[in-house]
């Protein structure tokens, strides 16, 4: 088949992946690489442009990956990419999914075209198994989730926000024994805080009070209060060789007794040693969606709930029935 | 919510599985459970009625699931239900899953009614994972299925045709080793045969001859020929105390260097003490995407591949994105 022309913007880790995924795909295409910065260089050779010439692409790309650094980013590109593009974008605010998913779902449909949001690991494939599992014998308690060992983003910011710190790295843990109660026990229902343990490496500013330091992260409501924080200060270069390092893991897992009375257990696992890179590929995958809902005229915004599975492949339906139903 | 009446036809361990299910569920009313024999009595005090008289309960029941002992059963007991009701089915001889399911598909739109088809853990809940796994990332190798240690009630009915076999019953065993490699090495592909070895019990005949039976056993094509087999011989008794036992196991895995570059695995697992309640589990899960379906109008055959992941659940869709994606 004709490769669909592609474009990204942004061009942080994200859009690094999403460049490798492209180039490692056989069905897409790489026009250009979008970004407010200029000068940048590529290891594919890729080609860039300032991200407000966009709008010059229309009918050039047909699907834009959107790989904006920040939450408030995607926020912003999203409406004003649909307006042209089909876009893929892995905005991650679980508070804020469903809201911007469905305004986006109208602007989507005014523009003929289609989107994919909350393609990643999670919201993305964790989800997938969070649904499938909690919709098999509803009765029963919901799938535990846990995350790690790996690097909490919005965790990592948090710390870096207290006075007195340069810089800081923060691993979610999960609490092992809890994930095994959760593993051997039917219906069991851990406490939010219990399930995961908090790994705090931090940088301090020169003339920093480490005690106070120490326990203003550890007394964060939200992120850290309530939690077992371990806080750990290092230099900066090893810190900067941990930033480097962007692995992660997921587990979803349901046990219970069918009918009230067969043990039964559905579990996921997910280990990635490049936690960007990953994402990047789930995004990629759900530019097959987008590619297919396109063609058929299905206009609109979607999350990874609302698309049949056969549409996360580009072989044809009827071939992945008969290969892999 | 109103209840959904539903009935049952077929009343081996799917169908009594089903029955159970259904007085787990908060869903569902059970009307009646079809069957040719007579004489049948529930642990839940169903009500029994003559599978002969199916068509006097249109208007009275809204899902019937479809629970033949045989696979023949389906492919009769399909085309006459799907005229008057929505129906479920676990149909699982996958090399007529596509034209079956293609088939039903016509008839369905044409009676303006829902069918979901396959709805069980293989095919079901294990080609999912299948899809899924293998969208990711399609440029690696395809993701591995191994089942088990559990009972192949093919390979056991195989088994009890020999001549000389008065009962049988077969376990297929994954091989650890192959199970490692998979989990560990990166695109490995295994050859099939050597996935599975192939445990079988056997009753002989009084007058049997245990080498020819054995050696018929090991050298059935399709069946057991190439594989690693062990036949061993047990009294009648022991035999039936094994077929009551009816766990089963599943796995899928993929290993793969994402980008060729970062080690990225993806697995699902799958262990189940009761085969015949968990698919009916699965069924009923599926039963309420027959029901979000004929809400909508959207006639027609599904298999799990075609339906989103929104309609395996009775919350709506807007309370699945805002609690679970």
């Amino acid at each position: 088949m004709k490769k669909i022309n592609v474009g990204i913007v942004g061009y942080g880790n994200l859009g690094k992946g999403v460049e490798s995924a492209i180039n490692h795909s056989e069905y897409f295409n790489l026009v250009k690489i979008f970004s407010n910065r200029t000068g940048l260089t590529s290891p594919f050779n890729s080609s860039f442009e300032e991200t407000k010439n966009l709008e010059k692409y229309s009918g050039k790309i047909d699907i834009l990956f959107l790989c904006g650094g920040s939450y408030s980013d995607i926020e912003k590109i999203g409406p004003r990419a649909i307006k042209l593009f089909n876009t893929v974008d892995s905005f991650d605010t679980h508070a804020k999914l469903e809201k911007y998913i469905n305004s986006l779902d109208k602007m989507a449909k005014n523009a003929q075209k289609v989107a994919v949001s909350a393609a990643g690991w999670d919201p993305g494939l964790m989800s997938m198994m969070r649904i499938i599992f909690n919709s098999v014998s509803p009765v029963h308690t919901p799938a535990n989730a846990f995350w790690g060992m790996g690097v909490s983003q919005g965790h990592s910011d948090a710390i870096r926000r207290v006075n007195g710190v340069k810089n800081a790295i923060q691993y979610t843990v999960p609490n092992q024994k809890i994930v095994k109660r959760c593993e051997t026990e039917f219906d069991y229902v851990p406490q939010g805080t219990e399930k995961h343990s908090r790994l705090c490496y931090v940088v301090l500013e020169e003339d920093a009070d480490k005690e106070a330091v120490k326990n203003e992260i550890i007394n964060m409501p939200n992120y850290f209060l309530g939690y077992n924080t371990t806080v750990k200060f290092v230099n900066e270069e090893k810190l900067k060789k941990m930033q480097e390092k962007m692995f992660h893991k997921g587990l979803v897992v349901k046990n219970f007794k069918c009918s009230d009375k067969h043990a039964t257990q559905l579990k996921f696992t997910l280990d990635v040693e490049s936690n960007p890179f990953f994402t990047a590929e789930v995004m990629v995958t759900l530019a097959c969606a987008v590619y297919k809902l396109n063609k058929e005229k299905k206009f609109g915004a979607y999350s990874v709930f609302d698309i049949p599975l056969s549409y996360f492949s580009m072989q044809d339906r009827n071939t992945l029935v008969k290969t892999l139903l």
